[in-house]
């Protein structure tokens, strides 16, 4: 019933919405080439993410290791921006998912990055191996051009709050485990580690990787690209999001800012002064 | 150069994004038929505004009581949510926008949509009004209705933190001097102020007129349906959403949060606990 | 090292942010009570969204119920507005966290809210019956009184695209399946069945469940209440919005609009005319 | 009422929200020291924007200079992202405000960061200019630098879709008069200028300024840092935002996507496949 040339303008749209996600006709849903009906009550839901994402099921070792990095990083509590804009925002007469969308916008470079960059710097040092000797090598220059560039913080290493975050020996007793089953190489664990031994050494005291660090070392095992360690990261900080967004919404509150309403804040600025003429 | 489906096809998309509000070619740009670099030089920003919403230029009078609407909400300070996610966004390591788009996002039902609220307030009394003898019954009969239903505060009236809006009486007299020299009809005046005569006599103190029943007059004035009061109120609280950003920025700081990083937060959740075997 | 007045600030503002969520000590990250290196492999994500969300851990069957809720909704292409606006906006130099939450802030009323309005619709229905007699009689009511309200589409059934939704069959089976082992009682499935059945009566052909009213008969068998429906969809959602923003960083592209860049758009505003003097 | 210690705590609270901007007492809010119901009436909404930012109120020609950048790039179609996003978020049941903030969020680096990185390029090149007679070779340089280090696209320059943007020359013109008048020195459009020479000359064809470019050189003439380019660019492109999500809104429509609804998208991806068991 179409010609030629309506083929083409309606190929051309069409083309510009490509992608090798999802297929659909009317009554058919095949993500990668999967029908959704045999998918449901077959593939859980961090085997989901893997496919929408990768393109392929993963291995059961894979998407168990995955599921630990997406449960492990859900919270951190009403003090972390993306949580306090979550549960702001569901006070003032929006709904749920805009208030998760202001959380969530909020995991920025500083906020939700740190696992990027980590898996970035476990990439470089991995990349700058010859064989596993240089392990130990490798760490110490890539620790020495870092901080020579003026940067403070290593990425994944550290924590203002928690001595030791009880989330990383726990993560790395995960990947060790999927490590020894040969799900994994183990090869970003070792790099992990052999950053926080070099920073000990380096500055004298523990440095103990965080769970940016940590999940980090999961989502490298798992050869995820840098980038989606922060999508990944977003996905698990969205059920805290959630959770709190929706438990201020039960405790009630209206234009919830972020002090109790008697307090104010510092001005600085200039004195009281007229306009002039 | 095309046939007709494919002009069909093209057209068919084309029609998908229609518009009134902008006309392109190359080298033209068009806004409701006026060529962009006549515009330049000789229409302020709430003349465009104006435009862009409305379709025709307005009157001087009308941009001026507009421009006067647009500068007096442009904030409320840090402790108003939507100034506070602001901030916080700003320290998180996202783009300017971004910081600017989380706390518009945050003017919703509650925050930003009293002056809405408020607009549709108005509009129900006038239309119950048929001479201006009613008003005061037409009020009395809307106030009634109003409490009958639960609700407790009359958007628009009343405040918070302050005993007396101190932007209120200002902004209804800048809608007189418009009303005298014959710009806008004063009807919306005196149904605000009618109100809030109402309501001292109803409650026996004085609960006078905030910015958003203020506001809310002069949009009312100008015709604009009740959404856009909501709309324009989003536009003058982004120069104060912008200008906190920005200053939160340049005061440094990484993940703000909402209180000083040495407190912390009540749980008062279950004790802890183990896991069931 | 405080006195008495310190600490009721402190205690003010530390209530401020009062939640039952988290408690956190350094070293120490407990949910609902839970240390977080118990939960780290031996709870799935499913069962940390339960845990967050409600308080407790599910039952196995819960968490079962529950996982296939939240894969079974994660894409529908890019055709839907909230996977376009997240592709979109991956191309205009934000991070990925901030094209996620552009996505997800469209899961509105009418994007997202379908399956909460669905439950509503659900808990209103069974509200009304005393036995389960009453279930045809309660539905045909409902179904009444909603179309007398000009309301024209039941929100979780009948699909713009699918005659078929080729999810809702094997959701429901699902749900047969948890209620035949007693993890659920079947009441909203057998509700979700009757609204099927009785809307093919009322318009004689048939109007199928779809993937909000298969999702909401799940979340009603879980007994979350109706905003977490679409909370819950959000969470199942951000796996699609996550992946197609990934894939369109992958393909490239700069500032992609919603059309290939040679089509236009349809203009029906103004003719071209000159600024009044 | 209070004593010490309360006064300590209190104290470091609101320090944590420490601003130069607005101050509030009941009854009155001062901005940057100015009464707002003084400012009411007297002072416009640029001259706001300038205030609330820079904090001291601009002279009138730096005012209208402003006012000109802000009300020239408030829209460029459906077919910009953050227009269409706006568009169709506007169609998904969420407030005006929501609809704005998902439009402006994806004003990122590349959408709306082009007058950001402009406004560097001009205060690069100026910091490389010892005396007047080297600007030509110091833009010679910074381009030969720009070119060398793989950019293609000079930010600022050239388009897309016009020949000539038909906003830059007169929006050039607007500095010259106010350089004229001496309220700008017209440094940066001498720069600006001088960078479309030199591109010329480089490329062998006409590259022109462009929006970005142009409004630019206004805020390098304004003495505007360069990321307050994008907020304000952000400022001036939400007119535009509420213009078109507030059309969209009458015109109807739900869950809009990017094409006509009977047009698909192209699937590239695996074929369809069976799970393996």
């Amino acid at each position: 019933m179409t010609n030629d040339s309506e083929d083409k303008t309606t190929n051309k749209v069409e083309d510009w919405w490509s992608t090798q996600i999802i297929d659909m006709k009317p009554g058919e849903i095949r993500y990668r080439g999967y029908a959704i009906e045999e998918l449901i009550g077959n593939v859980g839901f961090a085997e989901m993410v893997w496919l929408m994402i990768r393109g392929e099921l993963p291995t059961k070792g894979q998407a168990e290791l995955l599921e630990v990095a997406l449960m492990s990083a859900v919270d951190h509590g009403p003090q972390a921006p993306g949580i306090a804009i979550a549960r702001m925002a569901a006070t003032c007469g929006v709904g749920l998912n805009n208030a998760m969308a202001s959380g969530i916008n909020a995991l920025g470079d500083v906020h939700g990055g740190a696992g990027e960059q980590a898996l970035d710097f476990y990439l470089r040092i991995r990349s700058e191996m010859s064989d596993k000797d240089d392990l130990e090598a490798a760490v110490e220059r890539a620790l020495d051009e870092f901080f020579s560039s003026g940067a403070k913080y290593v990425p994944g290493f550290g924590h203002r709050f928690h001595p030791v975050d009880p989330r990383a020996p726990r993560l790395l007793e995960m990947v060790d485990r999927a490590a020894n089953s040969g799900h994994v190489s183990g090869e970003f664990a070792a790099i992990g580690r052999a950053i926080e031994a070099a920073l000990e050494r380096l500055k004298g005291r523990r440095i103990p990787m965080n769970i940016d660090g940590a999940t980090a070392v999961i989502y490298a095992e798992l050869e995820f690209p840098a980038p989606l360690a922060r999508g990944l990261f977003c996905l698990s900080r969205s059920v805290g999001i959630l959770a709190h967004a929706w438990e201020q919404t039960q405790q009630g509150g209206r234009n919830k800012g972020p002090v109790p309403r008697d307090m104010f804040w510092t001005y600085t600025g200039h004195a009281p002064r007229k306009l002039p003429d």
